[in-house]
């Protein structure tokens, strides 16, 4: 979005941070070039919004905070690192947009985000729900961080919604957690039928709560985001993703992420010129 | 879908059958190598499908038979070779899913199935009907299996049905053949309109008949499958042909093809995928 | 299309005209090798047209009058040269059908267009509405045509139609040009929502009228038409621009191109084939 | 070489003929494509070659003859319109220069060859010999033009070259054929060892001779030429493929031909642009 | 090579072993799939090797063994695993080929070889000398494992030969540990000059001791081998590290491994192709 | 290189510079985005040279100056923009490293050069002599700038060399220009047969002048760059250029350029990474 190079929370309202860890995906790697990519896709992105009829750089002080410190070696080391520096810049009183990296890296930003705002209400875009145990006895991958954020009490009870979920599971199981834990779901079958409305429903709610929306690009079909981790086939169109975003307008957003943008799978770069036109999207939303 | 190779067709109930064949291909090759890259792209399909609730593997005993033995030198050699191969994995009690290859090979499948169950219902999903006639002097190729398999009895008259019709053809009368034999047709634009309940209201009289299913890649758009042969813009989407597959059910299916996968000309190997995931679908549907 | 080169205007009715100019593109270049690539992924068009019931080949002369000569280093001189050479295939009362290049090639087509048919109406398809002004001090680049078009009278007033526009803008005020001069506008989110019909109310008052079409592949999303200069999320599907092109039947064409198909960034030549195939689709609207 | 095209024999000294057929491929098809995509990449061909010091198109007259007719669906029917196709073009005088299209097509034009000029030397640029038998029971592939030329006597004893072999092969007795025929082999070993000169000292012998040269593509390594059917690491880089074929100078070149160029698995069209200056290379040697 | 799937050591004389670990990776990951990508590219390696006159699969019991069971989340689970798992087979005299996976798995293999055969002489072909300490805190990594086999006298003083280091380096101190280590160094730039004979002065006095081989594919240039993790310009060729490798013919081989071929950046496939050809020379030295 | 971006002349001793202009391309165009991927690149550029015993950035104040203004419309204009900000640059002390671009920008460094340091002797590495005259009526390509820059006398008379030139070109003629000039060719066909001894014997001679060296990437062969306008095969490898680069070592060297490195023609960024490479080594002249 040709953003100034601006490390210093003080003097922002939002950051742009990217967190380039992908050692917690256990297919296809490559999200730890997403930030890279999107910065370089981002650069024909223009201010006005003829939809959301706002232009967020005029509003606030925004800026390209430029990568965490991650340690690609170790889960455990990283976790912390994004803690901490998640932590000093909101407690600068700036709000956060986190472009990663695989999903392992939500667990971290929620903490941050709990130790700031406290529980929050959260929305989440994903092909996969990502409340999945352990792998290998490492407990920690990109297919857990909504499972330990829940029960960790990062998400206020009754206020989690899961948009685009779909594809194979392990078992009829698998959704155990989510009723059990009162994590509402729209299915990509139920947003292919009905629209956003399927999401909007579920959000009336949120209003009026801090929320945190995630946005794993795998919610997004292959077609138009192919540059991936774990593609799933019949996801939403780029229309679709746009219009479910803008569905979450009005809320009181206090953070928010875009995750597992695999560059080296990527076609002509068109899954990081999406997730630059989403990440815009979701600035609007402030 | 990381399943076992055992090659011995009385330990099976389905059997997932490689027919690498793609010398009937009158434009771009490449099918030959579709059962390998389907094989790759299938390592990330898990067992439970939440929206038809069931689990195929569970329920019946199925594995990767391997390839057929074909003569890439030799269309009349590889029919009788795949009538032969075919005729002994039906006789042991095993369905059949063949995994293209080009769309010649449906020809000797229908023989091998007509050999087995009778004449059969048959639905197709494909851009292009495969009604035309012979080519150079040569009889068969992947634009005629469906008029010899009509000709030769093998499907039952009323009884067939193509779905995703669409583009150019030579002149009117190349739906003068569909129309003689009363094989039904509904066209993309008929199911971008009306979706699955296009195909749905043909297929309601198939019920207790056994029914074969044909799918061409190419019915879906080359947004979603661009590794194909003879790739015809205006399709399905990825969401549109699950659902459409998914319509199926509840017939009495007595085997299935996806074919005309050609990975030379996929991106991202997101065709593969695809028909990984529609291979996983048709299995469900038995 | 597999037609013949023929480069004389008074043996045609229709000449299908490359123009491989894209010397005023100011992001990613490439598109003057579009109607190289456009030739080649047209191979396959075949005469009959199921939607439309027409065969456009038996009813015209139509032939590939081959490539206007253009000077890349210089826009003034190749718009005097477009303007010359247009303007004789004109006079020899042949249709053009242009095939770019960028859009800044628009401009001298309609001012050879409107020296021979007078003032026209506009259809444009389009994720951009080209109504910029001048960049760096020069006043023509692909953002300008549609802009001076307006300013030079070779438009009716009252009569522009723009489909497909969407993304982010400088400011509020970029859509001041258009509502100043009468274009009308259906959004691509207006398109997702109503279909063909949100263009089909505006230009029903386009009857009679001698009507100019131009065609920007980007109108359609990056999924379909990764190969273009300006790519713009949430656009419409190839099947969509399909019906949108459809749509305009009845109306009296005088002329049209389709631009901005750039081949080095296309995936697999999808957008090649989907130009190729809305060429096809434009021709039969004469 | 944007050379015109003139389907007339009788008009020509040198005729480029492209022959698209790739059914005796029996491991990567598309080399089908060849003749379409060397035509796009021979574009900056230039007529003055500063090594040889000579300008072809100034002392012969040379077109783009066109494609032959070809089936792709027989072998045997191809070999028959090969052999009469290349016939007429040489009873007009003309000098044939074929681009494949799979190494199959060797074989009739061998025997339109011998037919015209009775038997001639042999150079072969190439990482195989080309001398197995049947394969799956058919006679004819890719793998088998050598040895059939040879026992039809096509090739005068002791005078044929193979430069560039390399790679495993099936067995040791797999160069029997090679020793009993007096082929004399170069390998790409020796060639690396010795440069051009290997080569050299073979053909002394065969001045004053009507020689016929054929260039399979993946003589040269992958790297350089990656779009090939059966590549084979270790070959050749464009300069010694360059330096070798410029070694030919002096000999009486009566026919010649390129082939095993596979478009769907180049990158950056790197292989036909290394094709299109080998094909002008070898009409120098006229 | 169409080996046989075995994973019985006791059954094999030489097992081929998939270690699909790249989680010691620092910059482009995606070494976890170079076991699965070289096995579709050595599909068609034959038995005869017409250079080193043998034939590998006639002489022992060779087999693909599958791959070992990594952590993707643990570099020292990871470890103990591979040195658990490769101690059997050894136990059951069988000789390992590992196939990587990033160079990091070189430690833990190192271990396992020192248990069963004592310390060892070594052959690096490699652009860097992987003789790095640790990174982010972590000790070990990909550019760790040689240090840390030396320091733990896995490998014996004086006889170990890094052969194509090239490029930029932290400082001129980062050779030291090699110097102080009597590691003996062939750079590219010597081996440019003075071919494999650079290497051969070093390995002459290697004869009779037991000497284990690590090949890491980006030895060779960027225009061979895109496929990897950390590509070096100014590398040897195809050509080159063919005759490096068989310059190794005669030493007593008591293992070997190729790693960091990264099949998301591949092109055309051609460095899984090379690995698997140079994975077969390897197995010729035995 | 993860150099800081300082574009504040008076703070470096040299300034890396891109110039993101492409206009004068006639063929194929993408060299504006040459700087950005080039910086990209650069991220694994390290700063000790083994070869050439040196660390650049410990020994100068070296920095990314950012992107010169241009104008894409207009080459005119872009040459005068170029000698204005490099002319402020070079007063300012700085040495200049400009990133093209294409090779067009050539003319407008030069005449900054000479106005600060006046006639220079001249390196140029490149398939193309660059001595053409106009194109279409327009003066300035990127085929003529050396042509240029010797009548307006830039060049000291004698005291330029080409390196790698190749190819066919338009006529005997076309090398008048050269020979009338005193210009010396060192062809590629010499540098393969001789090494960069036959660039060393030409340029003893230019010690103790002031030397600016221009390197068109499409010295190198496309196997090794593929990622340029007009490649050219039988070019050097990556090993061979940086041989002949590191052989002007001892000159006295006012300014260099890198130019004609296009990203969209590249296969996995080798040409790129090559191109950040070459510029370390050239930085490692001074």
């Amino acid at each position: 979005m040709r953003l100034p190079h601006i490390p210093f929370a003080e003097e922002l309202d939002i950051a742009l941070i990217g967190v380039p860890f992908d050692s917690g995906t256990t297919y296809r790697p490559g999200a730890r070039f997403g930030p890279r990519n999107i910065r370089v896709q981002s650069a024909m992105i223009r201010p006005w919004n003829p939809v959301l009829k706002v232009d967020p750089f005029a509003r606030w002080r925004i800026a390209d905070f430029g990568d965490l410190s991650i340690n690609p070696l170790s889960i455990e080391d990283t976790y912390q690192r994004i803690v901490d520096q998640l932590g000093k810049i909101l407690q600068a009183g700036t709000r956060t947009v986190c472009v990663g990296g695989d999903h392992s890296i939500l667990l971290p930003i929620l903490r941050a985000i709990h130790k700031h705002f406290g529980q929050v209400a959260f929305v989440q875009f994903d092909a996969h729900g990502d409340t999945w145990g352990g792998y290998f006895g490492s407990p920690h991958s990109h297919g857990t961080p909504v499972k330990y954020a829940v029960e960790e009490g990062l998400i206020e009870q009754g206020y989690a919604l899961q948009v685009g979920l779909r594809g194979q599971v392990y078992s009829e199981r698998d959704f155990d957690f989510a009723h059990e834990h009162g994590i509402q779901i729209v299915t990509s079958e139920e947003f292919h039928r009905d629209g956003a409305e399927a999401a909007r429903r579920h959000i009336k709610k949120f209003a009026n709560r801090p929320v945190y929306v995630t946005l794993d690009i795998d919610v997004v079909d292959p077609a138009f985001a192919p540059g991936t981790g774990t593609p799933q086939v019949g996801g939403l169109s780029s229309a679709q993703i746009l219009e479910a975003v803008r569905a979450l307008r009005g809320l009181n957003l206090v953070g928010c992420d875009l995750v597992e943008v695999s560059p080296p799978y990527d076609s002509g770069e068109i899954t990081s010129l999406l997730a630059a036109n989403l990440l815009y999207e979701l600035i609007c939303l402030f």
